[in-house]
């Protein structure tokens, strides 16, 4: 039996379906049947090839839910609890971190660990069904498993997606105090999650800057309590909108999740005295920015604060509290399309245009061909 | 009776010297008459006008040290040990922080309260002897007055200047672990105070880029492990050098104190991922660098801290350890020359030609004009 | 004129009613007219002798909020906010931390400054109506003013009042993560803060011990999601129960607002791991507990701190997020009674017997006695 | 062919001299000759079974260094430096650590993974030569290996032991700033270790409490500035002598190196309102300690720190420096006594009588019984 996946062959090309072999189970291994596997930002720089290293062809998704198939002596998930066939389970992307190196060991920053890959950009369909955009995915020994925390659906999971990790990641990382003025730039899905985990973490004021207006929206409903328009409002009156919220100061935080030099500028304008900048979406190299390290960094004693990727630690925390809080968030709404695996092309344009803010691939929605694939 | 005073009377006028009225002491005040004076890259960046809002004529000056000549009142430095007439102090050139607005109260930074003041840079010379080219200086209520820690002399403390208290704060400010490998970009006052504090905080590994060469001997002197010629050596070759001394993955912290930003963009070539990276020499306005904040902010997962000024807890910190590792430390060698006020004209020149790493004036040094000043 | 005052003139003597002169204004100080001051579980321990160094007789009150009857030459609350008379403020009852000593200036830990003094517990009532259980208040030039953020009520913040700050305070000092487990120790106005204050700051789960019954629905009324009779469960079951909720391991983060040594051994039981334990209850010697450090501390790698008052960025800090968050907080709830100056025994008393969560003087609710007082 | 082994044989029996049969090498594992193997207070305490859940027999040993007798495809130590046959090692003495489990994902705190174990310690003498008293050591795959720092010596590494990376990460855990005065309780490898890496952090001020008094001088030469007599001087004396070192405050960070409840209430004592204390020393059940929360944890405003054992960035970070400052540490100087494997009883007699400070086991110093053993 073999399966079928959505493989990005080159950069460039449109996605083709293609039938990948069925993987023999290892020993600690996992068969998934897949639920729903998202269609990222990533996904769309994939596409165009603008990740360094990429081993096309490769099948994309690396947040997916599945349902288990089949597993070879693992009978529980990360935390202890136990799984079976026919449970629904999402699972941690980033593999082979190898706990050994110095990165793992020294620095303690296992997100810079060499040997890290992840599901749906590291791996080659040629490696087997290691991306989400497949009817089966191979969790090989030591993929991190995870229950669905109680009551979380699919929908709002994946509706989450990456980006909701990434958003966290980014929160976290700011290490901003309750009560702070919060900025976010962008309203994307990583924007969104910044947004939301920023009202949830005790923020005074989150402001979210970005477009268009049902993004906004969005954003408003999962905590942002101003947006202002990036295509609507010059940037002249968003910078005195942020003054007069902010007693004339500035934010005391600001989350980049715009992934364009040009919000960098305007992030160091909005930003106070003393306050800390994380920069999340700057995911691929979109160019570079100019920045006057004398007025935007020294004399305004800023911190700024790279985060790249997530950690496993952002995953079960994202999850736990978007378990709790999940009326407030209810990220499904995110989800603008569903689409099959032979409808891949067409999510990564919606993406792109974005026509919507997150697109899913459900394979299970795939049409047959008349020929079997 | 009057005070004689080297004097900037504009942006790139040459220094006069000027009688200045003896003040009246106010209740909490105290009158030094002046030992040592510093002259720092700040007061060149002064005679040039590179400094926004500053009033002049004023009396540079800020870090000094003087004998008490007269008090109001005060008897004990600010750990209370007592002070009288003929002690040598020293005092803290940041003065007037409000502790009563919402940086001071809410943000906990006071280096950035809008009241800040600074002897030597932000009074006029209207206002009084508030610089240390004086003969004498006068203390206003609230001053952080200081005794010299046993067994330091004037030469030392004035061989540190402000540099010292701003390499101790870009030290802490890195918050660099025990065992870290640390760049230091920056032979001056700044550079060399940063390398021997990073040293004592025990870094395994302490390189400085910089020059002269007789700047890299005394960075050697006070702590460094290797130095670099910054005129001498390719940036290549640099970089290659600092990836062999590092595993091939450069430096854990970096700490820019060059004040010019073409060193931006070695620090964070030279930086490996998630490293830490202060930015400490970018006291005026140098112009812009160019960063890719892919590649070298997100990516790298780094830490960008901007370190602005210094707080009064770096200055009795850093003369605290000044005054335990003197032998090793002997930063009275830092000084190139000793001027009279008549002489701060050239004392500024031989600054900034880097003919000496740090000048003092000495104002009972200053010939006597044979009409009376 | 003078000023009617409840007075605690000695340990253990019930409160009179005391004229006391009307103060002569000095350059900006700020006369109140009374609203209302809490009483709190330290005026309970004030009655009682229980604080070291009290300057009995005092006029007890330190959380007050007054309506602005005169000032002398103070036009702003502390943010630049305009004041004038008729305004409805509060302010910050810590007053006279120095600025100028060790602890200020180097440890950077202003609530342990010497010179610290704190309205309605330091000073005497011959210094003047210097607490809130009097018809006016003295604002001392440098206290604190703050006009009640929009559009909370003097209600809500006098049913926050001290606890409230001491709660977020003890949140803040944890150093939580999002997505942490919380458990708070007690449920009077400390620990009915703490839990408000640790779900809006993203636990997924704060779960308070306390009693009696009316104050557990409060703690769940304003954030927790578990509570657990003291009285009515005992500990072994409590200790069951926080297992199960927290995956066997106990709480990432425990904090004390009990007041109880036996709260301590219960604690160091219920935490986790390399948890961490903020100990915020112990306000007044209520003896000794027993510890095992090596199972508690060194082998569970646990953190213990200490949280002793409050700094003024807690203050602003929590009636900028109680304004925000007043329709889920409605702190008006907690407020058990109003009693006038002549009444002040009785709201002690019912404070002491938890008859009440929180007891608050209204001044103006005194009967007048039929001899002027 | 077999392997000679110091066997602890049960809770409170003199160690015996086993023949332990040579193990066969999995893929990824080394096999060690003997060089030396430490001697330290967690050895005594298993011979007396103080610790919990020892799994006797065993072979004592954690920390040890050994020559490379034969390796199963492991061409490079942890950094990727080269290793091969006849090279000198040391290794990580804590093992298994699962990567894998909440606390190593979640909370990022391998030393408390339930997987854990520990060479020496955790193991059987019926799994291997698992413990550094055997004239061979069995390092299983994934075990860290380490190549010797340039240019230390065996003796050097095993003079430091597991108290040279407990020391050090006591060190680390307390957070001290440039410029602290540290007191450091006890004179045992712990605390020297804890006084070296102190000074080298930047303390202002090393005071060591301890005794005798050769160890005393041991820990001036290690870095102490000031030390005390646990024995000779009396308490108030030793309390009076630290006041009037540390301007009447107390130290800023103490750590408990002691294992003695006794001196948690000195420890408490000694500290400055708002210092760190780091329980570092109780490694083992040594009873309990009566603590006053108020006096001495809420109203001091004091953080806690218990540090429980290590992880592999303390053990590199302290080899690193080591290497560097060896001149000054010469750590080789705190052995007291080479035993050979017939010897271990005396060896832990030793320790534990406090004749020498450390002892170490060399294999090779073994005395070869008649018949062959």
């Amino acid at each position: 039996m073999s399966i079928r996946a959505a493989v990005l062959t080159a950069p460039g090309k449109a996605p083709e379906v293609w039938d990948i072999p069925d993987p023999s189970l290892e020993p600690g291994s996992v068969l998934l049947e897949t639920v729903a596997s998202e269609v990222c930002g990533t996904d769309v720089h994939l596409s165009h090839g603008r990740l360094a290293g990429v081993p096309y062809p490769i099948i994309p998704g690396h947040v997916s839910v599945g349902r288990i198939l089949e597993t070879r002596g693992v009978a529980k998930d990360f935390s202890g609890a136990p799984v079976a066939s026919g449970d629904v389970v999402t699972f941690y992307d980033v593999h082979e971190v190898c706990g050994a190196c110095w990165y793992c060991l020294v620095a303690k920053q296992p997100n810079r660990c060499p040997s890290r890959r992840v599901y749906g950009i590291t791996y080659s369909a040629k490696e087997g069904p290691l991306g989400g955009w497949a009817e089966r995915i191979y969790l090989k020994p030591g993929v991190k498993l995870l229950r669905l925390p109680e009551p979380l659906t699919a929908d709002e999971v994946i509706g989450g997606g990456c980006g909701l990790f990434t958003g966290f990641a980014a929160v976290e990382r700011s290490g901003m105090a309750l009560g702070d003025a919060v900025l976010v730039q962008g309203a994307g899905p990583v924007g969104l999650s910044a947004a939301a985990f920023a009202a949830l973490r005790g923020a005074s004021l989150v402001i979210v800057i970005g477009a268009p207006a049902n993004r906004l929206e969005l954003a408003r409903a999962v905590g942002a309590d101003v947006t202002l328009s990036l295509t609507e409002m010059p940037p002249r009156e968003r910078a005195a909108r942020v003054r007069d919220l902010t007693g004339g100061r500035g934010v005391d935080v600001a989350i980049e999740a715009a992934g364009n030099p040009a919000a960098i500028e305007e992030g160091f304008r909005l930003l106070r005295d003393g306050g800390t900048y994380v920069i999340a979406g700057h995911y691929t190299d979109v160019g570079t920015a100019t920045v006057n390290f004398h007025t935007d960094v020294n004399r305004k004693h800023a911190d700024v604060r790279g985060q790249w990727g997530t950690d496993f630690t952002h995953v079960w925390r994202a999850l736990t509290l978007l378990a709790k809080h999940r009326d407030r968030l209810r990220l499904d709404r995110v989800i603008g399309g569903r689409y099959g695996l032979d409808e891949a092309g067409r999510a990564l344009a919606d993406v792109e245009s974005l026509a919507v803010t997150k697109a899913i691939i459900v394979p299970s929605k795939t049409t047959r061909p008349t020929a079997a694939g």
